[in-house]
């Protein structure tokens, strides 16, 4: 928190004092004031947060099912982390966007912050751990104090889905495995249209050398080329030399390279020019020709677009960089990016006793915007697993509804009844109907006295009356045929 | 807040900026300070709360899949809320354990707190989209101030599972169904030697109004009660004279009172007692009788205890009230509550524009005691899933082995190999050991000349030379007899 932050925290703080003074009359002591100075009580979430209904979340668990599926199919283990972590652990690691992080004051005397994003957690979970090698994922909540489109599926909380792979390897294996993941997790996903950015930090770098920026001037730098695929080039361009004090020949001339995109006949044509006797970039291109390798290898060279505008805003990224994005989709609108992610070698090592680092490289999958496509996709996504619904038509059978139900339950069959002393035969049937129940089971007096159950099938209409000792046996043979 | 917590906290702050301004100087500004004051950097996660390692999480899914199972098997739907609210939905519901609620600073202007439990955000959830009736599931983490005893699997952040019924229904039908599914899931998880403890909050204010307590002490006396699982009579008799005022023969009277338990025999003693004359405490016990056949009707009968000392601490219930203790472990070792739970019919109605509310019971599953016996329990918890192996034993062939495992993936099998270019085979046959992967796919120039792949069964060492083409699907029958 920095001195201006304070300041303004214990005005709003005294603010604050005030209005709980005037407040404090109405309510009660230890009743709940659910009014606030209106008198009307505000029921919603906090700014840029949203419940999730059933709807979602049957969307949502089958959307992480698949990733999870294609993260196990490549060996990864899962971890977790706390949603906080100590506010010094997140400092410098995100640039620009450190404005984005929350901060909480606990009383206790540590100085918290909601986690950002799973990278950095990560990394200090593998310095504290003194691990060698790991290839995790983790899914999980994270939060940003942005101000952002709801409307587009961007909130200040949010699920990331990240694998990491950790470890001295082999050069670009387990960068290109990354690219690999992120292919096979959006075909798993039926996103079939889509394309992996890659580009390289050491080749950005050796650009803004041979151009010309100075050192200090490289990450702001690369964070306005960053913004190319939302903004135009003379925007990009304007803010480098307005802001930032680029010399627009400089700029130019980065504008010039920046702006290109292909596979092996770019990284040729780079290696050939001016910029290929960079140290720095041709460290960088050879990295590259070997992904586009691997990734022929792999079958996804044709997902695989070489885009030297792709920069990534964070600073702990030191060599290979991604991004996915979606194709328009029919309406033309575009998703913008669904991964995203890179090598970063450093950053253990900022952790790590004595400074001495992993390598890193991992990707992360965006999945709030996978969420709305899929919701929109999956509409008819059912929200519980129901196969039984226990029915009476008879009044005074609570207890032997309830007799059934159990010994479905018993027999690990999913089952509900009304709660309802005497709902009617025909309320009970729209419920299996509207819920989509496969099967109700059906007791009256007359099968009570004969030791029977009468099974109908919810699609169909079809009855059958089965003896009562065989009649989960007999629900269970019928809900194959109901393909429930 | 109260204004004396803002005096604090603005105190807090001050000190804050000071010791903010002594440390700027040694760190750069866009470098991270990875060194405190002592010239160490402190790498820890928050007080009270911890990393999950693979292994932990290998349980933790185990855990979460069979008590999903149970929620699905009654028909409940799954929801999500985030993990703030804003501070007003949270306040006055928590009686004495308010103080542990975690606050955080929005800039943005709105005062947010983490939610303490799963109960008032779900309460919070249906005013605020006017549901009438829902069955619905929440698994999700709750945060505590508290000084929690990590020793005894209790922390700051914790994982609640929670199951509740909302609407207007037959009389202690879902109350007896929250009891049922305490059972169901502790049986699942092979934990059988538990009792489900059940009392009601008529039946107490009855006892506090026959007993002679005024009216507004009921809640502090009763969570003065609600320790007597902790405490002797005496310290809870000492808390309720000298701190809560109370007089010590209407504390005696108390005493005798709660400290029975039984089943109907307590019910039919007391209703014949002087209390059952007591309105309040006469509505109470003929709801324990109903719940106790309803129960008997479930099987779950031999699992419950009416215990008049069980109060739970929490504001906001209105009738019948849980809590589940697993039996001491073969070391006299008392885990304690693993569930708990009740009837809150007027917290909806807290949050509902017209004050409407909507009757509700629900059950919390207390998931990480239960995280902590089963992780003495499942040691041997494997946590990746990789199936097979790609090796070679000769130099040059990476690229040969990157082909291989990409046809695995692309057939779903999980797979992978060592990030190395030229490992040696034992180390490759090791980590097949070590890691359990029943399968290894070699490759040598022998094989890549006459298009065969040789598959290797961990377990037996036993080998097969099989055709290229045909590779992934004697990979596939090999594994089913390996039983991965």
């Amino acid at each position: 928190m920095t001195s201006n932050m304070v300041d303004k925290t214990v005005d709003e703080l005294k603010d604050l004092k005030i209005s709980e003074v005037a407040l404090q009359k109405p309510c009660a002591d230890s009743k709940p004031s659910n009014k606030s100075k209106g008198g009307k009580f505000v029921l919603k979430c906090p700014k840029g947060m949203r419940d999730y209904t059933p709807d979602q979340m049957a969307v949502r668990e089958l959307v992480f099912d698949k990733i999870k599926k294609c993260f196990k199919k490549h060996g990864a283990v899962q971890i977790d982390t706390p949603v906080m972590e100590l506010k010094e652990i997140l400092t410098g690691k995100y640039g620009e966007d450190s404005k984005l992080i929350y901060e909480l004051e606990d009383q206790g005397g540590e100085i918290l912050a909601l986690r950002y994003d799973l990278t950095v957690p990560f990394a200090r979970y593998v310095a504290m751990k003194k691990i060698k090698n790991i290839k995790r994922y983790q899914i999980a909540r994270v939060y940003r104090r942005d101000n952002p489109a709801m409307t587009k599926g961007r909130y200040r909380e949010f699920y990331q889905c990240d694998i990491d792979f950790a470890g001295e390897y082999e050069r670009m294996l387990t960068d290109t495995e990354c690219v690999k993941l992120v292919c096979d997790i959006l075909q798993e996903l039926d996103m079939n249209n889509f394309t992996v950015k890659v580009n390289h930090r050491k080749i950005l770098d050796g650009i803004f050398e041979h151009c010309g920026v100075p050192e200090d001037n490289f990450r702001p730098i690369c964070s306005a080329v960053d913004k190319l695929d939302k903004e135009s080039w003379e925007d990009v361009k304007k803010e480098m030399v307005e802001t930032k004090g680029l010399d627009p020949a400089v700029a130019d001339k980065i504008g010039v390279l920046v702006q290109k995109k292909g596979q092996f006949d770019l990284i040729e044509e780079l290696e050939k020019s001016d910029l290929g006797e960079n140290k720095s970039a041709a460290a960088g291109l050879s990295d590259m020709r070997l992904l586009l390798e691997y990734c022929e290898l792999f079958g996804c060279l044709d997902k695989v677009s070489f885009d030297l505008s792709l920069a990534r805003g964070l600073d702990y990224y030191t060599g290979t960089i991604y991004e996915a994005v979606l194709a328009p989709d029919a309406k033309g609108e575009n998703v913008g990016s669904v991964a995203g992610g890179g090598r970063y070698d450093e950053l253990v090592g900022m952790f790590a006793p004595k400074g001495r680092s992993i390598p890193c490289v991992g990707v992360s999958i965006g999945i709030e915007r996978l969420f709305t496509i899929m919701e929109k996709k999956l509409q008819e996504c059912r929200t519980s697993s129901i196969q039984v619904l226990v029915a009476s038509g008879q009044k005074g059978l609570l207890k032997e509804r309830m007799k059934l139900l159990n010994m479905l339950w018993d027999n690990d069959i999913n089952a509900e009844m009304l709660y309802k002393a005497n709902p009617k035969l025909l309320t009970q049937f729209q419920h299996a109907e509207t819920e989509r129940i496969p099967l109700v089971a059906i007791i009256g007096e007359s099968e009570l006295q004969e030791g029977k159950v009468k099974l109908r099938d919810t699609a169909t209409k079809e009855e059958k009356l089965v003896d009562r000792a065989s009649f989960v046996e007999e629900a269970r043979s019928l809900l194959l045929n109901c393909g429930s």
